[in-house]
């Protein structure tokens, strides 16, 4: 059971971004992004106003950071030492970084924006003031195949979206809340999780998860990015779910089309032609195989039904560290599918009255596929019967 | 009781925008920032690899979206026009939102940015490869006062998050685990302002939400970005707490420092301290004080107390539409308070073993303070006694 980043990664990564500091004949590489900095060295902080800057040169590797964020980095077993100043708009960020590069020896760097990132009003000079500034996008190159460590991260996620899932299902009747239905799924989920993992679990958020689950439903699936009414369930309704887990920062994505008690004929046709567009996805795709062919694939298939109008996006995506990651599983993508990508299989279609799409997380292995969410698709599955438990 | 923004609030930030085209003898402006799109015509949405453009000239406002949006802003009546792209990378965000501008008539634009932030992988062409582009922020300028109204629905956010709290702080008791606690409070407190507000109630979350609970606890606290750890309470732990809730997108803050069934001598000092803080916080603040000034009298307690060396960060926060806004309440910032700036207050103080925070959510008046967070702060309010009734 894999449940965090174990050392042996961030060095085989460190090592990595060397080799690339090496043949691009650069001092140093630096970076401003929250993402990318934990994937180097394992701390992770929610990008605020106050920006975190790494230095990666060939023999050291440092860190510049609010004080508050001090004491989380001084047990990183990775950073040879941490420069602070003591926030923002006070303090200099970005004349600490360069102070930093400077007694690291660097006098010229690759990073990943010239500059930090204009989050909740934070405003300062870029980073070329200070010293030659070039660019480079290594961590996300880096990030797009994963590991297979990685992959057991996501796969342990999905483990718990699963549960979660079932909690959902669970509790879903007629006259229930789906906001509180999603809460209590997510906090049973939750509960089983950290049970579970015991001291395994890496502590990661505050207060919510670890476990995320909800749905949407009724009128509001229509929309691809509707959202949790405030209307008790009806028979027939229809509901699109959404389960994951942080699993050491990694994400899987697990949804469902389910209906409250029954199904109506339109329902049961479109969810039959979502769930062959889904197939359609998965016969296409494996390693070598363009992303464009996939979704140029879920949309001949939309095509030869008749049913374009009802198309509101495209196939699915990379998922990983970030909930969305490229490449996209899009017809205008040029990228290709290769070992250790992980896609979200998702292709939607959306009535006046609402919508059908499941979403699942699928690696992409030497050979084939590998499938890392398991909850049931078939429509029998997804309906939720009446009998079904209404705790409230 | 206001619960969502009402059409008047647009009007008269869209006349705000005109009023500065015209000063600025521009044609229109342009915004990529979701929360500023937000601010100015209501349609939200979560910043994604998938560009959004808002353009705001003297007579249209129009708005360019990924293909999945388009039915979310069709009901809009401030939206004059909806144009749209499939999807990234495949559509052309950037080239439809030119092309949307060339149709309403428009050479050149003042914008928030040059072209789509760099979310999710996103990637490409500058908005002033199509047309001329200079820089504005009338958006963050505007937002930082907040009007009556704005100000109404940061009181309704905290009427909620005080009922959150009452709900924490009825579930804690020792053997009760936090994150639980945590999940539960969120879920009663959703309910009751769901079935409260009604169809009053303006939808905004998928799943989770619209109240948000939870702490941190035990050493955790010591850091002031500490996660919830997975370890049963205990006899005597500290928590640093904090609620919220999302009223048609605004915010409030409150968090308290409580004690699980006890409090030791050191806690005690530690709290009271950090108590007096914040009164010498609220005493100095209110209309035309430099912030500056507010985190200066903080630190000179700090500096008689002798505890400047347990200081983590600075005063507090502007919040809104945001979690953290500027103006920041930091000795470095020039910025002065104003009518209608709503400020977190939130002196930390932070030892090797625990922290101690809490955090009150103050509108500025004409004349004063408005304090709209009203959880009591004094310590004996703030131990959990074991009678608590331990739920799980």
């Amino acid at each position: 059971m894999t449940t965090s980043v174990p050392a042996s990664e961030f060095e085989s990564r460190i090592q990595a971004i060397r080799e690339r500091l090496d043949a691009a004949e650069a001092d140093a590489a630096v970076w401003f992004n929250a993402t990318s900095i934990e994937y180097v060295t394992g701390f992770h902080h929610i990008q605020t106003e106050r920006p975190v800057v790494l230095g990666v040169s060939t023999d050291r590797i440092e860190l510049t950071v609010p004080r508050l964020e001090v004491e989380r980095v001084e047990g990183n077993p990775r950073i040879d030492e941490v420069h602070s100043y003591f926030d923002y708009p006070g303090g200099d960020p970005i004349q600490t970084a360069a102070e930093m590069l400077s007694e690291m020896g660097v006098e010229s760097v690759l990073a990943d924006m010239d500059g930090a990132p204009g989050v909740m009003g934070y405003e300062g000079p870029p980073l070329s003031e200070f010293l030659t500034v070039d660019d480079q996008d290594w961590v996300g190159e880096m990030r797009e195949a994963k590991s297979e460590t990685e992959i057991e991260l996501i796969r342990e996620s999905a483990k718990w979206g699963n549960l979660a899932h079932r909690y959902l299902a669970d509790l879903t009747a007629v006259g229930a809340h789906p906001v509180t239905v999603s809460q209590e799924a997510s906090t049973k989920a939750s509960r089983a999780m950290l049970d579970t993992l015991g001291s395994e679990y890496a502590v990661r958020e505050r207060g919510d998860g670890p476990v995320h689950a909800g749905y949407i439903s009724g009128e509001e699936t229509a929309l691809p990015h509707g959202h949790t009414p405030n209307e008790r369930l009806s028979r027939g309704d229809v509901l699109i779910t959404g389960t994951t887990a942080n699993v050491d920062g990694y994400y899987s994505e697990l949804e469902r089309t389910m209906f409250v008690g029954e199904a109506s004929d339109e329902d049961e046709h479109y969810f039959e032609l979502m769930l062959e567009a889904q197939e359609v996805a998965f016969d296409a795709m494996g390693p070598g195989v363009p992303v464009s062919d996939v979704d140029e694939a879920v949309w001949e298939y939309f095509e030869e039904q008749g049913i374009t109008e009802f198309a509101r996006h495209h196939v699915g995506h990379n998922i990983g560290l970030g909930a969305h990651e490229p490449p996209y599983i899009d017809r205008g993508s040029d990228a290709t599918m290769e070992p250790g990508h992980v896609y979200t299989i998702e292709p939607g279609i959306y009535t006046e009255d609402a919508g059908y799409r499941h979403s699942d997380t699928v690696a992409i292995t030497e050979d084939g596929l590998d499938f890392l969410t398991q909850f049931p698709r078939d429509l029998e599955s997804n309906i939720v019967r009446d009998e079904s438990t209404y705790l409230d």
